[in-house]
């Protein structure tokens, strides 16, 4: 079987190596799925198959921590399950995806977790982890969480302040969450927005007569995501537990984030392509599917310089992580929500895209150079998610996540060619100078100039591990130093 | 009846007239209650009253906004009713004040006003108005508001976001309120830490064995102030509202507000005369009684630097009013916290010294000039309540509510001479260098050189018109252009 | 002479009167050129004048804090001399002007002073003041100032951070000119702008062939001025001198004010119309001459948010005064910059459409009211330069400077009917609603739809008084302050 | 030669390898001064000198960026030579050291560099570089700046904003000088305080009396360096050059650099050992002696909150080096100064307890973990100077600096038993729990255990290249972004 076979061992060659931190030539050689040396000059057994990367750029493969697949959500289900969109991502650079298990309120977090797995298990392409929604409170989920993370591989949850009566949690719920997520050593991933505003916010545009989709940023303006977000901020610094941000779509929220680091405290946070490029000016868009596409909470803001600035906070590492949110959904679907716009199921596509996109506006606009692209797609999510630097880095006795990439070619999006599901492209149309050539997952060449050779399933679940130094050596120290001051 | 006929006509003699914008030499001539003439060289009846206030301030009499007199709470009732507690007043220099109407959750808010007023009205020697307390929600206190405003003399109400299972409204509640306010063009005073995390504040204190007074600044540090502030003020914007925060304490507080002005909302602040001057490293004294007359809400602040940068505050018109929020307990009534600092009934007194206590740190302080001091003791409390220029300001045509301030006086501040009610003074010792001489209440003479002449039950029940200006002629405004947008 | 003794006595009837503090229903009566009279029924003597303001508001006049008159600037000379400019403020609604005297590089303080009173004082039609440049530093200059504050009645002296080899003083002549202007008791206004980076900017824009007036804009972009305000600011707190920053431009300068006041400084600033409402989009309009006619400095800025941000500063008392900074110049002056943006004459027009067009777009905008237009356009300026409340308020006793405003009227701006001078007004086709009906000059009509009745030399200089108490008073207390530390 | 040999290989053994991104247990084998594997179970040849690292760290070689090393200054000479002060560094874990060429006025700066080189080749026991110092300003200083850059292995430059008439540049000859750090890809430090101020400060300062060392904090506060700050971030934002501030010494100047980051632009900071750890108070001693030995420029702050605050900014990576500056003088040098403040020579010493005062206020206190303490200590100067992964990273291929270190050691600093020279220790008495046990220099074995195992002038002076990467990338890419714009 020659593709398996030639799989086994592959050679790098001519490249340069980006890494974090710095930029090498250097050649790669990967075996049984590791990579063996990184360095010139390589002493490597025959029978290698040899990939040309002179003039190339070779990338650890991207890390994409935000993906729903196969998940029904306001009463529609994904465009992709972990097949199509584990493809998808593969042919965008991306090597690794963290799904998401959201159970219904009061249903059992492990049920709704392996009922995910079974069939992700058998669907996946690439490495994939999973965090478990905390979308409700009470002692038995205090205890699944507990289960999770010692016997099945999670180690992250998420909570929300937004979806009131579905998802979210009161204060005091939040804070004993969060609690609970520090003694076990998990990470708090937390969507802020106002609940009970947004909920006032909906109620009162849908009064105004207004019921089109440019209802959902005049419904929840960024000013519902800055007070939460300062609120979750404060929320987990009561209870001593680091807090990472998802979905941080405003100015206002970035710089509540900002602060929260000078003053100190451990604080990070994620955003998505779709944020980071995009504005709400499209909502205002006059065919109706088109702005229907951009539906997503938060909504992209209004205020042109958003997209800038929260580039410029991914390039100064107030934000750490780029993500696709990836969940796509259909026209058809979205036409739900036709005549009201709370009933449009909320999501972008971007699993697909994320990396060209990013390397696009990020790297080629100037706002940050390779390293810092290598550290938002992909180092640091395995830092926070405690892979790091098995995933996250071409170094030798790191999985063989890579990506050849190619500084020099380009290529325009558009719906017509994608992998990914769904029947639109929020970049349609867009040039990016900047292209994925091979992607390598666990040392298989899974995808080369537009072909596919991975198997349905081959991807494999990745556990993992709690109490993560990057966010958590600070914070042992600092109660360590507090419980010997209250000795005294 | 010599004393009572000598307060009909007041001249008040070679004194110099401090109002909020100015200070001019003049004399002032009182007849009916009412303030006639203010100039030089006046022409005047014969008969009156001469006050030589050579070398003297002729100042509107303070105006205390926060007052609990006669108030039941935390199975406590304050050491003042309205006679002791307004006569304090008068002594200290001010001429009327604002008492507090707080119903118990579900009792009606018109009930408990009557009740209040019935009693207020017997006892009351200086003018006074009365908040109503928004301390549960519903369809009968949305009524019973409304009520209030149009018949009987309210035009404030005072929300509360701590207090949890007590006063605290949720989000949607509060939002509904502010919007109920604006509505009916009152005045929204909000209370801002959020009481969920105080609630676990509280218990987490109380886990650690934390049970003296240092408690309460331990279980709700200033970040829950300054978060609920950030909170209160969005809430307050989405609902186009002004709103007006209480007993602001902090400098994280204050910075929100601040970053609010800025951005042109509508917001205005008080803060207390013991926040403005005291810090939280009282609740370490070794003296049980001494640490626990501190405890009030929120607390006292460990930063030292904060009542500089409050005072700072009221300088630069970020906060706006100084009030003392009397809310006297004895040791004795405290000491029911003696093992469980949350049992400590909130509330610190302060309305006999305010005056002379901001002078002393504000004025002498170089934090505010006298014109200044004027404002945050009075002019600003007369306009925010829509009693100016009738009060907050020595001009013809106005009630005639006059201090004679000798800033060259200094007398030192002693529970033992002090006419409030109470077994201690927070600011014993301190020598206050100015002092009020005469206090006049509606035109009569009613406090000379610690002599009181006034009766119990002389003072009236001052009601309160809607919709100030100063609160609400810019928001009216802005309504105006935003309808006219949407229109278009 | 009829008209003559018509304006002896005066009485406007039925109008609101406006002051910074609140508005009331009141009639006004005058004589002598002094206010007699505020309030409803007044009793007053035969054969005056009645002025019907029945729903019209009744203001005090505008005080104009920089216009430029018969000035000659950069090779040019505007294009109002004390005559036709005065006619021009008149008829806007402002009744006092204060104008500038900018000697050369080492001409004395003293001649430049006489030379421009003995033009302006036969040519003024209203009262007016006038600010000195310290526009070189030395021994002379230093007693030049004392002379003109003892003798001279000159209360402000103006101070350039930029026009490098020209006004500019380096940062320690700034700090001892602020030292002195602090022991004298003046007004130290300060243009902020980097001027060794404004000279290294302009070559660097020419170099790159950028000549036409966009280039004054890249040139001098807005970091140069929050640079220099940030400087002006620390320099001023080391001399422990109040300081006036004018012209202020930029959000990001704004920010530096509000910071200073945050900490207590005492920072005052003033911004021009221009400013608050336009930006520097004007610049790149194709038409040169339009363009040009734009350029001022600072420049207006390109940031579009610039204008609401000013204007909420003037809103919320960061900035203090509303200025016209009127300088204008005509096409052909300004032609002389064809090849040469740094060689169009820096000014622009704005004395007699001040007061409407801020109406307009701050009142009828809702970012403030009209108490507060009457503070940025009045009264703030009176109080700053020590001249409150003889003018900026209208009381019994103060100067009868008074406009009758039309709240219910509307005009369109235009150069066709304007009668400043100059070939362009920036505001052409602008639509106000509310306008000046009748001007009243010291008690003189002078104004009134459209005729004036004024001569020629009829307005008076107006000296001004040292320490004002608005800027000195706080400050004063303060070194007492510090003084007594310091002999502990 | 047996010690001679043994350092040709060395196997550390069993330790923990800490490099800035993570922690992992590993060998780290050592052959002709090159790392050549890390990992476990190494293949080794024979013969190596083992090290037991057991329970220890090993960490990256220490790089200090600041050292004043045999320099004459304000008319002293520092206390240690090449010799001395490099063998303090190993000591104390530094195995690299930036020194400085300062150049009087108008001397030559290739000169002074060859004078500097001549005297450090001979006696450096560690490998060296160094910054020429661009104290004057003209077309000789260009061009040479050019050369050194070109021939010498110079890549940085410092700059002064402060030393009035003796190293400061104007604002336009350091807007030109750093233009021209840009040109040639240099690294730009910048001394920030206002040159002008302090010159005044200290005047004023010396006339009221003042003049023993606190009279270095009151002549020259915080304010003063803040606006420096402020001023040389614009300067540089408008020369398109990185800027790198050194000696970032209080709160508000922290605070400009976040503020710049947060506005996208490319800053970075550098403070010292005893600014991040002690405080202003010391100026207050009673002891002159002790309170001279703590002169430095920028002072230590006054504010108590200062060094958390330092040392919280260099956690979160707004600032990203910490160094010595070593510069340490004797008690009877200090004494020129005894009756002026202003002749005290400016320097503290620091370069042997540098890392373990660090480690013992930042990773024991939970300001940083090991990792950040890697970053701050050596990393990010070996990015920011272009020696990264040389220098910087235990990684095969690198350069042997390594220090084996015991987190569990600990030892207590003391002047009586210092390798640096000078008669004061500034951390006399303090415990720090965390030392270096043994010092490899570029694979020799130079400190263990107390015994210095190096050889006078066995260092190497290692030539630096221009364009770091880490400075220059993102900053190159944004030329080429606005080149195109401009060109559209």
């Amino acid at each position: 079987f020659a593709s398996r076979s030639a799989m086994v061992r592959i050679l790098i060659k001519g490249g340069k190596v980006v890494n974090d931190d710095c930029t090498q030539e250097a050649d790669v050689y990967i075996e049984n799925g590791i990579i063996q040396q990184v360095g010139k000059e390589l002493m490597i057994p025959g029978g290698a198959k040899v990939i040309d990367a002179s003039g190339k750029l070779v990338l650890p493969g991207g890390i994409d921590t935000s993906v729903h697949l196969e998940e029904s959500f306001m009463n529609a289900i994904t465009a992709d399950d972990y097949y199509s969109g584990t493809k998808a991502a593969l042919a965008g650079g991306t090597t690794m995806v963290i799904g998401h298990v959201l159970p219904d309120r009061n249903e059992s977090l492990l049920e709704a977790y392996e009922k995910c797995r079974s069939s992700a298990d058998s669907k996946s392409c690439c490495d994939y982890a999973l965090h478990v929604g905390v979308t409700w409170w009470g002692p038995k989920v205090r205890a699944e969480m507990e289960k999770l993370v010692r016997e099945k591989g999670v180690n992250s949850f998420q909570m929300f302040m937004a979806y009131k009566d579905m998802f979210m949690l009161r204060d005091s719920e939040l804070f004993q969450a969060l609690q609970h997520c520090k003694d076990i050593g998990a990470i708090a991933r937390v969507h802020a927005e106002n609940g009970e505003l947004v909920a006032e916010g909906a109620k009162e545009t849908l009064d105004l007569g207004i019921s089109g989709p440019e209802g959902i940023e005049i419904s929840r303006p960024e000013e519902m995501e800055a007070e939460a977000t300062h609120r979750a901020i404060t929320i987990a610094n009561r209870a001593h537990c680091p807090i990472y941000l998802v979905n941080v779509s405003s100015m206002s929220a970035g710089d509540e984030l900002a602060t929260a680091k000078m003053q100190g405290k451990v604080v990070h946070g994620e955003t998505t392509i779709a944020h980071a490029v995009l504005n709400g000016m499209q909502y205002y868009h006059q065919d109706w599917a088109y702005a229907a596409a951009h539906v997503t909470v938060p909504p992209l803001r209004l205020d042109p310089s958003t997209p800038n600035f929260l580039m410029s906070l991914l390039g100064n590492d107030t934000l750490n992580v780029l993500t696709s949110d990836h969940r796509p959904f259909t026209i058809k679907q979205r036409a739900m929500g036709k005549d009201d716009f709370t009933k449009i199921p909320h999501g972008l596509p971007g699993i697909q895209d994320r990396m060209s996109v990013i390397w696009e506006k990020g790297v080629i606009g100037g706002k940050m150079d390779e390293n810092r692209f290598v550290a938002v797609t992909s180092s640091n999510a395995a830092k926070i998610y405690n892979l790091y630097p098995r995933k996250g880095r071409i170094i030798p006795g790191a999985d063989a996540d890579i990506v050849v990439w190619d500084p020099e070619g380009s290529k325009t999006i558009s719906v017509e060619n994608q992998v990914q599901g769904g029947d639109i492209n929020l970049y349609e149309g867009l040039r990016c100078h900047g292209v994925p050539l091979v992607t390598i997952s666990r040392g298989r060449l899974v995808y080369e100039n537009g072909i596919f050779t991975c198997a349905e399933g081959s991807g494999k679940f990745c556990p993992l591990r709690t109490f993560p130094d990057y966010l958590y050596k600070k914070m042992v120290q600092r109660e360590k130093v507090s419980d010997r001051k209250c000795r005294c």
